[in-house]
């Protein structure tokens, strides 16, 4: 069995990916926002490079069922409906529509995806429900990466410490052993030791949480620290992410 | 006061380390390679990037005073005098040479440095030396930049361990309070927590350090993971690092 960290996608060379299941984490805000935009009853999430390709994939959908998202410097990008907080992506908000949505770090984060065979989108607030995805596929494959989105090519803390969560959690009782871990993923294992369970001391120590308290968006840094508050498994593929459910769900 | 980490050079935009003061760290093995040399009697270290690009600097310098040396995949580059093993680099070896020297990580790292103020180059062999110098540069001007060489543009334990050993070693009495550091050192330091004073510890648990065993080279994982053997301060400026000597000492 092998779990391996990769800290920001620059670090990526082609064919790393390739055939193995990957969870992609950008907990402050992108996976948050699109886990509880998939909650709460979208469609869809599109994620787009720029702004201009985001423009561009919106407008060959149809008007109604669309709403542009996303953040540059952590703001709403001009002339989009809604920005990257969580709180914006409400039912009332995002019920039915398909979101096209553009963040500094996260949605290129899956653009590198491309091999993979299955992304999913993890958040504190639907951890179990990746939790249980990623048992799964460890049990049938052995294998997981998992791919930091980092902050504009550098070291997040916030994601390193959600993924040494996620990694505890899948260690087998006794620990490492008989488990392939890579460089990364020991320091995301001591991250997650040093901050312990709760999301809101990692989150909070940050250098893009302090960022975000600074510019008022401290409620944001609440919600996502909230664990399994929107429990979905948003899955990439096809350019799309989507909320899975089982077959016999309908 | 305000030090930052770099897991790998690919994190850096143009201006990072402009005006700074940075610490290169390639501890497996090429800034222990580098002090051993200095330390042991060459005159200086040119690092290259590619094995091309060393045979064309060594052409420009006179045969008998210059060494070819580095390495590809850990081992040799072929038809060069030296690989990158601390203990090739003898007295009898590199005393009074200047060396040419290519390696997978550490050599490209260096190139990255353009427009520092001060470049040093830290290992654990010469490890007092580096922070003897930091100290000052703090001193004078509150900031420090520690630049791993990672590996393969992935994040390298062992030097993320140094970088967090050194942070360690230069933080107040009282902890970090009242000193800036990003994200990538929060985590250093959780390293350095973890590992603790031994070097070796920290070496053979990461990835490198373990392909470097099962290639032969258990000797060098000794060698860089003995402290102070090599105190020396290497300082890289105008594409050359050489050993820095106090004024007084002419």
């Amino acid at each position: 069995m092998s779990i391996d960290v990769v800290f920001i996608p620059q670090s990526l060379v082609p064919g790393d990916l390739a055939g193995r299941t990957v969870v992609v984490v950008d907990i402050l805000r992108a996976t948050t926002t699109i886990a509880v935009a998939l909650a709460n009853g979208a469609k869809a999430v599109l994620p787009a490079g720029t702004t201009e390709e985001a423009m561009r994939i919106a407008q060959n959908l149809e008007r109604d069922a669309v709403i542009l998202a996303g953040e540059r410097k952590s703001e709403r990008i001009q002339g989009f409906a809604l920005g990257n907080s969580p709180a914006e992506f409400s039912p009332d908000a995002v019920g039915g529509k398909t979101i096209v949505m553009s963040t500094t770090n996260g949605t290129a984060a899956f653009a590198t995806t491309q091999g993979a065979r299955e992304v999913i989108a993890c958040a504190a607030v639907n951890f179990s429900a990746v939790v249980e995805r990623c048992r799964a596929a460890l049990a049938e494959h052995g294998d997981l990466v998992i791919l930091c989105a980092g902050s504009e090519r550098r070291f997040a803390l916030e994601d390193a410490f959600a993924a040494g969560r996620l990694i505890k959690v899948l260690l087998p009782e006794g620990g490492a052993k008989g488990v392939t871990i890579n460089d990364a993923a020991v320091a995301s294992l001591e991250l997650a030791r040093h901050f312990g369970e709760r999301w809101g001391r990692a989150l909070k120590a940050s250098v893009h949480g302090r960022e975000l308290v600074e510019l008022g968006f401290r409620a944001d840094l609440d919600a996502c620290a909230a664990q399994d508050t929107h429990p979905v498994l948003p899955l990439y593929a096809d350019r799309r992410i989507t909320a899975y459910r089982p077959a016999n769900e309908g």
